[in-house]
């Protein structure tokens, strides 16, 4: 029997987490992984009933143990012989924006936790399956990481929240180009402006149908992106609604 | 009657320029500009025999009356009241590495001359009919740049080259901010590798027969820019082999 | 009496730091910080017995309890009004370069420990003496830290070395453009090669005695920075040998 | 009789340019070259009244014909034998900001033509002279060009602007990089904010007397970069403001 080629999805919510796992599932089992149940539930119930495949795991993405217990469920689901084609780091990190004198310690390191450490255990945790892939996965299997703008530049009051965009990246280009040359295809997404979902519009109360970027259009990405022969890696492309001032 | 949409790809070779031309005529009437005749023949003469529709024009992209003469041309063919959904820019300068001081003030200037002075026309004459298209473009009208490594880093000796690259990608970048409010998709590819055609795989003697960008992956990214709606805009990303060194 | 004005230099060690030291010693009495005596020893007794003031402090940048207790000590020493003209973080992370699958979780979080964690608290340590300078010091209160290429980009296998390098560039350019406007100049310098001490110099086999950068000039270089008038700050400055490749 | 250095900043006006050529006088005498007689008449009255030297010859930059005809005035007035220490290029181009499409091929061309060709036809008309005094030179022989914040980033309605200061940079990078090693030592300066002189201070009605930058300051900003040793070289700073957003 061939290996069963899964997708994973770290940081399943209501934005972009939800429809990457969405478009994925067309053609993989869905493994979609977030810290809190409600997280994921709706979207692996909707997966579930209408035709494709997925499983919820609650996992904190930071604890190395956590996420061990959470690629042990998925052996025990689909066989310990299951590969990857593919792993979507979307999770971010805490927001925080605020004078840096008032910034603690501890917030700045939690600020890091989830795009360093945890993007970290992800990759180790990943990258063996994806490998053991290249051979028989349709596509390059592909290790994609959501980013920020201030992935590229730190603005004040934002020493914080950068440095857990700037570690992530640095991160993510290392992988590129550690093993692209071995056939896992590394990207990693420049989001620049507002994801939108109801509570988010409500918030910034936007009324531009357009001036939020689709969930369902980041998810289009990270398909093409997955989509790509290995002849053709991107590894970095920004993505913004048009009227997004830059 | 409503308005025909069409697509220009400018710099039509036996590379990224067919197939750009060949996806493209899979939606559009796909008009082809290069110097001379032979460089757009055959790939004019399969689209037009396979089903779909293309017009090939020997045009000097560096001049302003030829270029007119081209969009002239366009009218008659097309009707003047015709529209763009798609210009693609993928006209290379001349590539010149030399010593500096051995390099002549015209050798400098003829590298800025086609993505310089040619991509400023280009645009010019495409971005009227391109805004004029927005409201009744399928997907938002595009104006796609094909860039290079070179136009990020200028590397030793290649002061000449580089210098075309630079101003190309600058261009681009204040016309995706400029006009991306206004509904126009303007992109930028970065192309980092030796795009495959049997000439320049002679030329390299490569024989990993992924080692080389596809032509076709190169199209396919650029359709994939295209299908970008404006909730979801990419300015800029990089193409490269599996195995490139970057 | 006036407010004693003091430097100090984290990460003093046979390279830049004791070159650092030195040249502002010429102007500030200096404190140096460093995990061992043995790092600092030399130069401080070299400062003091040439006409200047130094003080030598072991301290364990990446703990809040160790920095503490070295700020504690030179109020003991100079009192507690002093304040700081100038304070550079010149601790580097751990140099780890292996394939990423055999990184562990503790290599790759103690590359980010100084230039992440201790840089953090070296900034939050310092700033509010360098603020409290701003009326009083002859030049802009200073804050420098020493940064590398690996804070632009990430090489293969170096995830842990570049990781810990992009946090603290991060941080360094959030700091300047929140303390910048209230006249504290911050600054990171990109150093590109190998510093010339005789460790490293019989390490690599260098034999060209300027293909490597003479500590002396780094700390001219910072000098520099710090003679900046306020109307006239650099953020960012590379360095490296002429020979160097980049 | 030793050869005599000179140093030559190309683009005297009542801004950096006269700074810089104040400040190169101390050390060298002083070529200053202008459009105009008047742009540089008095720093060049000043320098040889006050103990230096100066000659002023008025050239246009972009044009081959008069930067051979100064170069040969150079020579019959200092001998033919004389070689550069310091050959700064200051020369901005024309200044444009309009919507794209109101631009004409002649406002892109004309901002392309100072920065580009004539920074150009400069380099190659100082690097031989730099090169002929790497071994009688007391500081490496250094070309530096001025640059600004639109050599980065390319705004909306900038595109004529941007493109003469991208060309300028792409250039200055690979001339760095190609005689570094043979001993010239070439930098760009990113200029970010408005030099203070009288008429622009008027126009952007600054009062606050630190918001704008010192072109002494620019001066001494290229005075260290030319004291740099060569086994320290900067490629690039940025200069700006301390209120300077950025």
């Amino acid at each position: 029997m061939s290996r069963p080629l899964l997708a994973v999805v770290a940081g399943v919510g209501p934005g972009a987490g939800a429809a990457i796992a969405r478009k994925f599932a067309s053609q993989y089992p869905v493994v979609c992984l977030a810290r809190k149940p409600e997280s994921f539930n709706d979207v692996v119930a909707e997966i579930n009933s209408s035709g494709g495949k997925a499983l919820g795991i609650a996992t904190d993405l930071s604890s190395s143990t956590s996420l061990q217990a959470a690629m042990a469920t998925i052996g025990a689901e689909f066989g310990e012989g299951y590969g990857l084609s593919a792993a979507i780091f979307n999770a971010g990190g805490k927001f925080v924006r605020k004078p840096f004198l008032e910034l603690t310690q501890g917030e700045f390191a939690s600020s890091c936790e989830v795009p360093g450490n945890g993007a970290f255990l992800f990759a180790q945790a990943t990258i063996p399956l994806l490998l053991a892939s290249v051979a028989n996965s349709q596509h390059p299997p592909s290790l994609i990481f959501t980013g920020a703008t201030a992935a590229l530049k730190s603005s004040s009051q934002m020493a914080a929240f950068a440095a857990g965009k700037w570690i992530q990246r640095s991160l993510a280009q290392s992988l590129a180009k550690e093993f692209g040359p071995q056939g896992v295809h590394v990207s990693h997404a420049i989001v620049d402006g507002f994801v939108d979902t109801p509570q988010v519009r409500e918030l910034v109360k936007e009324t531009n149908p357009d001036a939020m970027i689709s969930p369902a259009a980041i998810a289009d990405a990270y398909w093409y992106l997955h989509m790509q022969p290995r002849n053709c890696f991107t590894w970095e492309m920004d993505i913004r609604p048009y009227v997004e001032k830059w």
